[in-house]
């Protein structure tokens, strides 16, 4: 159960300022959801990541699928007590991922790849055999052990549903920036069969989502957005693989937005980089994942006021100054860019907890001061 | 500079229980030392380190001299606002790691190895001509980056002054496990040399500790602390390394501590497992460091009041309980096992933390307890 009420809307552009409330509390909109994959914002504890002024997660449906598993999370008695986050939880549908595994390794996109890599799985690469997708779901191969695995809408609902997120997505697929027309055409509307079914299976009170997709074409987009808008859902995720090109982006959200109702909560799933954020937000979205500021601080990234930093350079080493002297963040309070960048040489773990630490705060920060600017009309 | 008090004596063992002043404080002993390598405890920030009741570090002359090297820690003011730790600092001497070049790679003992490879540098193999030893120091190669370098008492002292920590050792030669009696009496000779040297060379007002060697030959090891016992040092080091052999290293340290003066502080490098430590304070130790604690969590054991357990097992998914029922620290009042195993099945970062955390807590409240039972005479 989920209450979203706009407080005020921009006259500028689409941009709104709202409340979204949920039984673990309410988040301000817009605002950032940062990723916590496998049930944990990585190199943080639940207790920083509060500290660095983040209202909500999002958690991997497929992953926690896989790995524990969500009978292991339940009988902990759901994600946010196996976590230890009081705060509002989402969980994606696990469609990316699934389909991800197919046209991923076709295409070289995704970020299940990089997981499978890294958790040096041998599979027969390339192959997008590998996902077999019926009227009733995937099949695909376990990333982790090679077994046969099957998610459709029942069972993309299940496990949300043991789970236990305030939010979840209704199952869909997410083509392939390089669909043509006519398979995007054919996979959308098997997708909206999904979200009628998802709604169908659905037995718990929480929030469920529909997503929008269509690829990178007006008519699919708008018809997809017709179509999810005119389902029961309780907000709406706007899906899609534009593989780097955000005009086409920017585009495609225009187009959904348009069709979407005003009162419900909008939610970008995988939005790109900083520098998108003001541009997505003016389009009209609520909320929005992004794993930019935690994924680049673990490779040594710090987001500042004056642009981003490689803080593995050398160059670092003698700068007594803070990570960026204008930020609030306890990290800046405390360490030096000398000594961030001497542990990250090092290979040390501290350092990627203090710059995922720091580049949150910095992200929700950069959200909230928008929110403060849509508040006083500029934005 | 340092005092020392000792506070009690053990009327049971040759235990004492004091006070060591330094200028950023006092360390109740006995204590552990856990170790801060590069210039941070793994994993953790400073703050939490203080949370796990450490009352003081010893960081590694070694390896900071290479990264980010002494001339930059300098710069940022020495090693305690460097690193923003506020409370008693030790340096080692470098010997250690020096040596351990040379015969680490001979007999595949030493932290440096692992180190080695972990930063992919590649060298000659099980080369003991390597490492050089002359009158004057050690000439041996970086294993960062291949360049000859060379160390002996003037260039430890000079790095180890640079540091800045309150309490600094003087270089030695830590002998092979398996070294000759005629070898070890040779080296000990020359780092009886170095020890006065070290004295002499010194400028600070950092307190600088001798070191016992001596290997594992009773007649060496009694002349050497009578050796460096007779010299102005504020406190003593026992040095050597015994390949697991405890058993001959308990042997060693009574034949030291019977030479040392009763008013300074004995420091023994490098001590190994959590059952040593009542031996080893027993036997007249007042302070020691260890990497089990932090070593070990970064390997997914934690240490409980029913044992270390391997927290990577499957068997843990579904406990609830945390990672010790009668641990008082912050980990075991927020996670469960089950999450924690979770965390580390799915090669997490947040989990080496959380074991680092608990498992220093863990040491520290074992070493309290010890210094309660001095207190009340059991001990």
């Amino acid at each position: 159960m989920i209450r979203f009420h706009i407080t005020k809307k921009s006259k500028k552009s689409n941009a709104r300022l709202g409340l979204l409330k949920t039984p673990h509390g309410a988040i301000e909109t817009p605002a950032l959801i940062p990723v916590a994959t496998q049930a944990v914002v990585k190199a943080l504890t639940t207790e920083e990541v509060v500290q660095t002024g983040t209202q909500a997660l999002i958690a991997n449906t497929f992953h926690l699928h896989l790995k524990p598993g969500e009978k292991i999370v339940k009988r902990h008695g759901g994600l946010h007590r196996f976590m230890r986050w009081q705060r509002p939880l989402m969980t994606d549908s696990a469609g990316y991922q699934v389909f991800s595994l197919g046209f991923g390794m076709d295409h070289k996109v995704g970020k299940i790849l990089k997981k499978r890599s890294e958790n040096k799985v041998s599979h027969p690469s390339a192959q997008p055999q590998n996902v077999k997708i019926t009227e009733t779901g995937v099949h695909f191969r376990s990333p982790v052990d090679g077994s046969p695995l099957f998610i459709g809408p029942k069972e993309s609902i299940r496990i949300q549903e043991s789970l236990g997120a305030d939010i979840i997505f209704a199952f869909d697929e997410c083509t392939p920036p390089t669909a043509s027309h006519a398979y995007t055409e054919k996979s959308l509307e098997r997708t909206h069969r999904w979200a009628e079914q998802c709604l169908e299976y659905k037995k718990t009170k929480q929030a469920l989502f529909g997503i929008v997709q269509g690829g990178r074409f007006k008519d699919l987009r708008v018809e997809s957005a017709k179509m999810v808008a005119g389902l029961p859902f309780d907000g709406f995720g706007i899906g899609g693989e534009f593989g780097g090109d955000k005009k086409r982006m920017m585009h495609m959200i225009r187009w959904v937005i348009d069709e979407l109702p005003e009162d419900k909560p909008r939610h970008l799933l995988g939005i790109g980089y900083l520098e998108d954020i003001p541009k997505v937000i003016k389009s009209g979205v609520d909320t929005f994942d992004c794993i930019v500021p935690t994924h680049f601080a673990r490779h040594g990234a710090a987001f500042t006021s004056v642009g981003q930093l490689d803080m593995r350079k050398k160059i670092f080493l003698n700068d007594t100054k803070p990570l960026d002297p204008r930020c609030a963040c306890e990290v800046c309070q405390t360490y030096s860019r000398g000594y961030i960048t001497h542990l990250l040489r090092a290979k040390e773990i501290t350092p990627l907890r203090l710059l995922t630490s720091h580049n949150l705060f910095f992200f929700n920060t950069f959200v909230a001061r928008i929110r403060e600017g849509i508040r006083q009309g500029i934005i």
